[in-house]
């Protein structure tokens, strides 16, 4: 009798490749209805919040379920504010983290980071917590994630960490401490609008990462920094920066019209186009567009004509194979008019990333149950009694 | 139209809680046949390679499928001893990680650690690289596991950081590394035998959590990292040193018939005792058992006399339920025989486990589909246009 973790092999439920479709759990922090072009967090429209909300409030709604009224308002932004600064231990020890990361990319950096922010912090299996408990843990790290990122940054570029401003809120906050200036009010809200839009958005693979681990009831450190693990891998988190290369490479409005015929007859991907979900437009690519049109520039004209030429001529060349921009191409284009240099792209979506993953953190945490589904063993099979072998 | 990640919602699979059977891959990395008693790496019983294979060679045998012979394994063995030195930088960090660490176990400081170590060797993407090129990230990952986790507990206690030492094997190097002498034959043949043991044991969820980060192509230590917090938590890597808490508990062989008998009679439950997976005596616990009893002693005659204890007097008081040993049971009695104390237990399960998790990476990242299960959204539903509170 061929058994696997227990049970008859022919007891083991076959499911798509890469579990495509098969829900894992229930949640009601949010969901994409990809069809529709439409996400929400919770019942609120997730674009509506990033264009009336700020990203405290937001981040209030993933964690309590609602939007906070002023004396919760109030209460809840100072939570975060108190917990934003790093302790000393771990702000010491941020150039060497910088200094021994070789791969380019602050991702990494972050991980050892968050997980020595946990360790620091004492935090303890989320299974041990009750609830405000988790909620504590969270919003220590997320509020911590972007001081961390900043110093990482100006460190690499031989400037001083700063301490972060008690009178700004999340994003200025994060603005400030990488350029030492208080935002313009355009480019806060601007990456505030980013931000908000970015906290969640479906049941993908750094947050599937986050529940499994939460599962185990490990701590709010070990979930965060497995998720942030899966985002640094090149299937999952793309790279923002991508989308530029393309704006680049065309440079001028005049070239726009043979540049994409090319591609698009060469059958090349055009970086900024397509997502896996969405049928329609982004929903995030279009407030974002909305973003730099308030900008305006040539830099704007470029891409909006970028994007009606490859709309038009998928249109004249492949009909039927419409293809729109994804979040990346004008969160690219949005991020480089507030200053933010490409190496900051993958980094300022973790800023508010961080939130999401760690909503539902503590929404799995109330869940006993551990994630643990199977393997099929297709190796020879040993006999019971197998000769090593000498 | 209510959708799902761009699918109607009436799409989605409904799997069972926690995903309970559903298999997510193949492996041909190996299997445990709870009905059986049985387990094995690739085609082997897992129990004949610990009795008569050194640590190395099972190693081998996880990455490239096949035991090595002479020259391959000589080769293996220098490759492995070449990487395990940790670099100057991360050893230089140590004392600030141990230091920063207030949780009072290992595990969260050696995530950090090697979160730290993939930077300073600046790991790519799995999916950036060639099999071997993993294979040499893992070795490195899984060869200095060992010298972070012995520097670490030196350091705890106030002693210097030991350097490794070429003329030893994995396990004796690692006793080494903790206690600063060669160990006794004894000692080191019965530490071989238990690592070589735990190495691999089906698909848990840290193994899984290490398949789901390097299904998106992140690197090594990104999911290597991911499946250490899994295993941080208390609903899966258990407590080995919790066993022998019941030994404690007894303390000499004539008191146990008493003990045990108010246990079973009160409904409580005996530490050490009961399995999800194997319905038979745990074939790793009947290894070390005999490992055990070579030692000899009265706590080995206690331990002993409790197992045998607990299984007539279920049978007496609650026919039916057979309860046998698990692996902490005589995993615990056998290191407090070879002089590890009881919070260098789940450490020690570390050193074997990230090469069993390394070598699930390594043939996860042979299939570019990335994991992303889905979720059931069972909140309010917003409407597609939204009305926010003002």
């Amino acid at each position: 009798m061929t058994t696997t973790n227990g049970r008859n092999a022919t007891d083991l439920i076959d499911a798509p490749r890469g579990l495509h479709n098969v829900v894992v759990t229930e949640s009601a922090l949010g969901d994409v209805r990809g069809l529709e072009g439409f996400y929400h967090y919770r019942q609120y429209s997730a674009i509506d919040l990033a264009e009336r909300r700020d990203f405290e409030d937001v981040w209030h709604l993933t964690l309590y379920g609602d939007l906070p009224d002023g004396r919760r308002r109030t209460a809840f932004r100072e939570r975060v504010r108190m917990v934003r600064a790093l302790p000393p231990e771990l702000a010491a020890l941020l150039p060497d983290l910088e200094l021994a990361s070789r791969s380019g990319n602050s991702l990494d950096a972050l991980r050892t980071a968050l997980s020595l922010a946990g360790s620091a912090a004492g935090m303890r299996p989320v299974y041990d917590l009750d609830e405000e408990q988790r909620i504590d843990d969270a919003i220590r790290l997320c509020a911590q994630t972007p001081t961390i990122l900043a110093a990482l940054y100006r460190l690499r570029h031989g400037l001083p960490m700063l301490v972060p401003r008690a009178d700004l809120g999340h994003a200025a906050n994060y603005l400030y401490l990488l350029t030492g200036r208080v935002p313009a009010e355009r480019e806060r809200r601007a990456i505030e609008r980013y931000l908000v839009s970015t906290i969640d958005h479906g049941f993908n693979a750094s947050t599937f990462t986050a529940r499994v681990i939460a599962s185990t009831g490990a701590d709010m450190a070990a979930a965060l920094v497995g998720a942030l693990g899966a985002l640094s891998g090149p299937l999952h988190g793309g790279a923002p920066s991508r989308a530029l290369d393309t704006l680049d490479a065309i440079g001028t409005v005049d070239r726009a019209a043979d540049w994409i015929r090319d591609r698009i007859l060469s059958g090349e991907r055009i970086m900024g186009f397509g997502h896996p979900v969405y049928r329609t437009e982004d929903p995030r690519s279009r407030m974002l567009k909305q973003v730099a049109r308030e900008f305006g520039g040539d830099r704007v004209d470029l891409a909006i004509r970028i994007e009606a030429e490859v709309e038009a001529q998928l249109a004249a060349l492949k009909p039927g194979r419409e293809l729109h921009t994804n979040v990346e191409y004008y969160a690219g284009v949005v991020m480089e008019l507030c200053g933010l240099s490409r190496q900051l792209f993958t980094p300022t979506f973790a800023v508010s990333r961080t939130v999401g993953w760690a909503a539902n953190i503590v929404e799995q945490a109330r869940d006993s149950k551990i994630i643990r589904p199977a393997a099929r063993y297709v190796g020879t099979p040993p006999p019971v009694e197998v000769p090593l072998p000498t």
